[in-house]
């Protein structure tokens, strides 16, 4: 295990910590607890709440939309393990407006239960909580089980939209409504060709070989749909496109919003070289893109391999996903 | 060779082919030659002209800096190899506005023979020229060889600050002056953990012990200046921030800009871990920092490892440090 890090025990405790110190102006904790993160400046009155919750080892996922046009609060867990309901709790009842809040997560099991017992727990307080849960990876299950699907880097759209209706002050029923038309137009899948190591464990996640790669991976090493020896960027790309474009309307004439995704130790060039091909393959089904995002957005440490992630764009998706954010991991202006 | 690539010999254009279509709105190129990119947006007349160039697999160096607030322009050279003097000539007409144009790259062989025919084939049509050649890298040859020394990550610095005060409508002369500024108060030193492998060579450009690191190493794999078993974060950033404290005038009552930089594999987790160290260093000398950078920001493809940079502030410094960006790569708001 190769990594610049302490004592692995301490691997999500000292990240926080630097996290911290980088971007106080932008970011605080609650009740001295590191892994309960909130928007340091103050939010308006009647304002819905936004929060969101999940592993550490996926920078910038959670914690990094935590921040103005985006996020109001993270909670923070160990390395691809859910944070515990007790600081989901607490961080509603300090995020909280008087109009209540949306947790946005993905579909993991330990996520979905301790999101769960927050929400009990908060409507006991009298606040009010509604959920949106990310399913975007094509891979996991088939269509038709949509609700069983895992959620990946496509949740990034949910943060920008959601976020950017609630910084206008909407009701948490349209708030919700719009977070719900953007999940609902998310479609990823990724390919990976090589695993993580989690610190205190120093070991693979999963077997790989050595020519080879998995299409279908999920962010913590999840089984994909197919393993074979690596292809071309430009195979890899229609493959994972004819897999998306076949799972939802997604037609001519059409708008959308491309995400390339990098899941740690992948180069960037890769990721524009695999742009490449997907601009051809969207041109060719007359369907145009708005504003790509081609980055690292939801990473599993230093896994390498890339997902794709297509948004299904209105009028008032692409209105919201235009507005300007700025979080420590994402800034971006007015488009 | 793992690599999402197509045929090796391609890897440059069709990354820029990807480039060029997703940033069209911000980029654009001359002649037909995706290797020479220039902003898209119309520059004032009068501006002074920023240009950039070098190798590529280090995104988001050198094209990455090319936008609103930073550069005007960046010659593209093939991996790891200088661009050409002829591509650097075309694009030194292209945006000269009249008040000159400074290039602005690293110190490289290479590099350095190319500007210098460029700036030579320039002068002859009657443009003023002036060089600012970023040599931060600390390890790369001794105190008192300050010249001899190769230029990493730090050059973002010094395209952020002049690139400020150029959207200002200053000088050639006071642009190139401060410009000097950031460069001369500019100190890195990285580690790596792992080489990378240059697609049409397809074997690593070093070798590295399982369990070792190599301190002071350059972004090609240059030789550093100690090999030896992998350190805790903590010990690598007392290491570094050793070497770059004594490097320079760092002292009780500064203030510096920190620049933490993934060198492609690294995860942003331990770039935080060594930031939070680092933090510590500084507090404890009376060294505050201001606006921390923590990312990507020069790269050599997939090689694991980081590098600190440190920028000694002053007023002016600060000032333009703090102005807006907006490049494909790079966004910032007024600090």
């Amino acid at each position: 295990m190769k990594k610049i890090i302490n004592d692995p025990k301490n691997f999500v405790n000292e990240m926080l910590e630097g996290i911290l110190v980088a971007h106080q102006d932008q970011l605080k904790y609650l009740n001295d607890d590191f892994r309960s993160l909130l928007r340091s400046d103050v939010t308006k009155k009647n304002k819905v709440g936004l929060m969101t919750g999940g592993g550490s080892g996926h920078l910038p996922l959670f914690l990094g939309y935590v921040g103005k046009g985006m996020l109001d609060a993270c909670a923070v867990g160990g390395v691809f393990a859910s944070p515990s309901a007790k600081t989901m709790f607490e961080l509603t009842k300090a995020i909280d407006n008087g109009a209540g809040v949306i947790y946005i997560f993905g579909n993991y099991g330990g996520d979905v239960i301790n999101f769960n017992m927050s929400e009990e727990m908060a409507k006991i307080e009298g606040i009010r909580i509604e959920q949106v849960i990310g399913n975007d990876d094509v891979a996991s299950a088939p269509k038709g089980s949509e609700n069983d699907r895992r959620g990946v880097a496509g949740i990034f759209f949910i943060y920008k939209i959601a976020g950017a209706y609630a910084e206008e002050m909407a009701s948490i029923d349209e708030v919700k409504r719009i977070a719900e038309k953007a999940r609902i137009n998310t479609r990823t899948m990724g390919v990976g060709l090589s695993p993580c190591i989690l610190p205190e464990i120093g070991k693979p996640t999963f077997e790989i070989g050595e020519d080879d790669m998995e299409v279908g991976i999920g962010i913590h090493g999840e089984a994909g749909i197919k393993k074979g020896k690596l292809e071309s960027a430009d195979e890899i790309a229609e493959d994972i496109m004819g897999k998306i474009l076949a799972d939802y309307s997604f037609n001519s004439g059409d708008e959308v919003s491309v995400l390339i995704n990098g899941l740690g130790a992948t180069p960037k060039e890769e990721l524009y070289i695999i742009y490449r091909k997907i601009f051809k393959i969207l041109n060719s089904k007359g369907i145009n893109v708005f504003h790509p995002y081609i980055g690292e957005f939801a990473t599993s440490l230093e896994m390498s391999g890339i997902s794709i992630s297509l948004l299904k764009l209105d009028d008032e998706l692409k209105y919201f996903l235009s507005k300007p954010a700025k979080t420590p991991f994402f800034e971006q202006a007015q488009l």
